[in-house]
């Protein structure tokens, strides 16, 4: 899984019959001083996150694990929402 | 997932059979403000997109789920058109 | 699925059994312009493909649609032949 | 698999209701000197790793084979503690 | 696949039960001239590879076809040995 920061929403009202009801929210990966680490991508979101708010999103078909419909095509869902970080990065 | 701008069309007469029928678009992976951020891939589209528009794209095994055909070899299908994009990126 | 131009090919008497039988091409990712993208791979041909020729490939467990031994363990097989190219890139 | 070190945890009330009861650990991708090479993700701790040791990941769908629980939405687990590392990288 | 040189290997004692009586190496991926292309990992040696052999491995869920255990959390296995490469690079 990776760190991330929700930064923004998408709208499609044309889309995936699967997607019809899923939040999509635009996260941007981030290291453990926040700092911005790669793009940004398209995550669903499943915690009930918001603009602004430090995320734990998985990437690939484990996504698919996360939502309840099994048939919608998603590679990457916002799972957790950090309350807290210990640690200190290394680099990269 | 991730946002995409359809550049460009691919036409193969030799190719796997359960890609027959399929539309094979080239999608340029972009950021919010539109910006470029990585190579362009092909990508089977699967919501009537056309060239020049603003797209979601599924990466992985999990774009099998946004065609029918569950024989079809993709890694990649445009399952939504962008509507409207709200946000700022932090980098990338 | 990614353009590709196969330049190359590896032979490997000592292998996977389910490979015996594969025709293993490396293959060069490449752009709308026919530009190098990254690192060349090896990837199972199942379209009859030969040096030189541009070629669609898929990459990661989508890979294992494309050919009929269902125990085989690859993670990139050619798909098509590149009839024609048509877009312009925006970068990348 | 990656060799990485062990180097923060991460904290989320709110999550998959999968994830709970799991130790999210936050690993550094290393080399065999140590030195790091990519940037940290957050990993599963399915051996008993601690803070500055180093481990052996497992990335993407196949992390899932390494915890109990089949439905928790995971893309990366520590698989093993290493004791020795023998080699020398040709770089990268 | 990828091409790669194997390098060095991993002993760890403390490990996920499905990965006791693997044969764990550190593979860099490497070009057609044998030009190191990016990080080393650890793969699953499944043919008898040893140090300084060029390799072919394979990486994500596919890399479970190549060993017995079905239970194993790997990502990437050594599938063959590579006698021979014929090609040029394009670059990359």
């Amino acid at each position: 899984m990776q760190m991330g920061v929700v930064v923004g929403r998408v709208t499609a009202t044309k889309k995936d019959e699967n997607l019809v009801g899923t939040k999509l929210l635009i996260t941007q990966p981030i290291g453990i001083d926040g700092n911005v680490l790669s793009n940004p991508i398209i995550t669903v979101d499943t915690v009930g996150a918001g603009i602004g708010e430090r995320v734990i999103f998985v990437s690939g078909s484990m996504a698919g694990r996360a939502i309840k419909n099994k048939e919608a095509p998603i590679d990457a869902a916002i799972i957790g929402i950090i309350d807290s970080l210990e640690g200190t990065t290394l680099g990269g």
